[in-house]
């Protein structure tokens, strides 16, 4: 069988069933992995890759995409509340790429780095037919810090730290050619070349203890969302669509349906999480301290699966969305 | 001017310089890098890539290609004496790949990590037309015992881990076509589908605290002697060739220079060291305790560069091997 025809969750279990896990480590193949350094420090680490045929859309330079190789890994490792200390690079490349190209690509590589308060610590480079950067972000966290995908119980408040929809919406600009006023035509484009991860709201999160679960938004809301439900073993009632204005401006000139921008999208890196509901309002106020407003979107149900209220109705959120492989 | 011009050294030094590095971390941009995580602990890391168009000869199936990817990784680690504890996955690959070819790699990946000691802590895939794998190999180690390459003294006695020129030959059988009788192909190809990374040498020799330098030779002999002279400024005199027998005979069945299959082969992952005079034969005694006898075939001069005594006459060897780019 192909892997196109499994699609890459299916995969992943498969792989994950191959894998002799080390006792003690936690986040075995989910956003980031942790294992125990020394009594209760942990030593977290994510990988990622950047594909150039995948990753990079038309207008997106290379210092642009050095910056989203380190953003794509760094929101991995803040969705589990750890701080990014160090980044290591892997680029690999066609040697007839242009010197200057390259060093753009690692000077947006650096500079992401450093605005998440990173280093880049060392890499390799390597020539490849098909440019990529994997980066592998580093940090430390105490044990129970870490928070995981499989904490959501029933009754948790659903949270995000912001809005989706304008990755979707800038996306089907740059590569369907719809258009879109020049602020409107700004915002979105922004969104899709220069995306920021939510390094120092996970890392705020966890410090309050409020969270029991979280994972990032990077495979699209509906997605991350039937991968918590799956983790956690719950389901999710999703109560208010966190659209971006933007979003609902775009959608409403093109006639498109906002939902869809707002749920099937990805590449937005936004922490999506479960609040102990007596919590909730203080991990809200602990975000705000870090100028973030956190969003109350939903709640977590028992029965597994994800659905959204319209009209009073629950209404499915099929598992759709970005997923590697599936065509 | 395009990389294919410029080599992957120059190229290297170029990134390097535009990079902020964080204080008091080590190995910038050299075989791992490390930073201090508390008092005299340091986290180190390495990571490298596959590329299977480049790293993965003919004949070499999924499951060795995954264990390489890890042996390579965990190379760079046992070359500066760490312990690789966990291993960090990403792979690339088509959506058209079979999902059996998939999990043969991941086979490949967890037993190659287990061989050496350390877990597969988790993951990423995605989606690329060239397949590649990324490991990020991690691990702690004391302050001080992170071996550089740049420590290396005049009068320190030159060493390594095994032999050398298996790999070579191997590749001129695969690639070009070169003949071997049964026992002496098998041999050679073993070099080159199942190479192994001096994992337990590299760990015992930091312990020893007498090497003063140190590299692998993935790039080959002449290549790492040329980094090794060049990050520690001091030049090197090989008294010796570290040949394998199997190379010797495989030179002479086919008229071959034995030296060349030597010094400029690559993707042999040997530990090559200076060792401070008076404790090279503390450390030789250290690594048969597991196993290995180490080799001293040269010593460290004053003079940057690297030179072959032969006839009692000093010869340079020029800095030609693996390196990536170069045509």
């Amino acid at each position: 069988m192909r892997v196109s025809e499994l699609g890459e969750r299916r995969l992943v279990e498969l792989i994950f069933s191959r894998i002799e896990p080390m006792e003690g480590s936690t986040g075995f193949w989910e956003d980031a992995s942790a294992f125990p350094i020394r009594g209760e420090e942990m030593l977290a680490c994510s990988v990622d890759t950047l594909v150039w045929s995948t990753d990079v859309p038309p207008g997106m330079n290379e210092r642009m995409a050095g910056a989203k190789a380190v953003t794509m890994t760094v929101s991995d490792l803040a969705a589990k509340g750890v701080r990014p200390v160090g980044v290591m690079v892997s680029i690999s490349i066609p040697s007839t790429w242009d010197v200057e190209a390259v060093l753009k690509l690692m000077d947006g590589v650096n500079e992401a780095a450093r605005s998440y308060g990173a280093y880049v610590l060392g890499g390799d480079t390597n020539e490849s037919p098909e440019p990529s950067i994997t980066c592998a972000a580093l940090g430390t966290c105490r044990r129970g810090r870490f928070i995981p995908r499989s904490g959501a119980r029933p009754g948790d408040v659903l949270a995000t730290t912001g809005t989706f929809g304008e990755t979707a919406a800038g996306l089907k600009m740059l590569l369907e050619g719809l258009e879109a006023p020049a602020r409107l035509r700004e915002g979105l484009l922004r969104a899709v070349y220069q995306p920021r991860a939510r390094v120092k709201e996970g890392v705020r999160l966890a410090e309050t203890d409020a969270a029991t679960a979280s994972i990032d938004s990077s495979d699209g809301l509906a997605m991350s969302l039937h991968d918590l439900s799956r983790s956690s073993g719950v389901g999710f009632l999703l109560e208010e669509l966190p659209a971006s204005r933007l979003a609902e401006e775009f959608a409403s000139i093109h006639g498109l349906s906002v939902e869809e921008l707002v749920l099937y999208g990805g590449e937005e890196f936004e922490i999506l999480c479960c609040l102990k509901p007596d919590r909730a309002e203080e991990a809200r106020r602990a975000l705000r301290e870090v100028g973030c407003e956190l969003r109350f979107i939903g709640r977590a149900v028992e029965k597994p699966g994800v659905w959204m209220l319209r009209d009073g109705e629950k209404k499915p959120i099929p598992p759709r969305g970005w997923e590697h492989f599936r065509r």
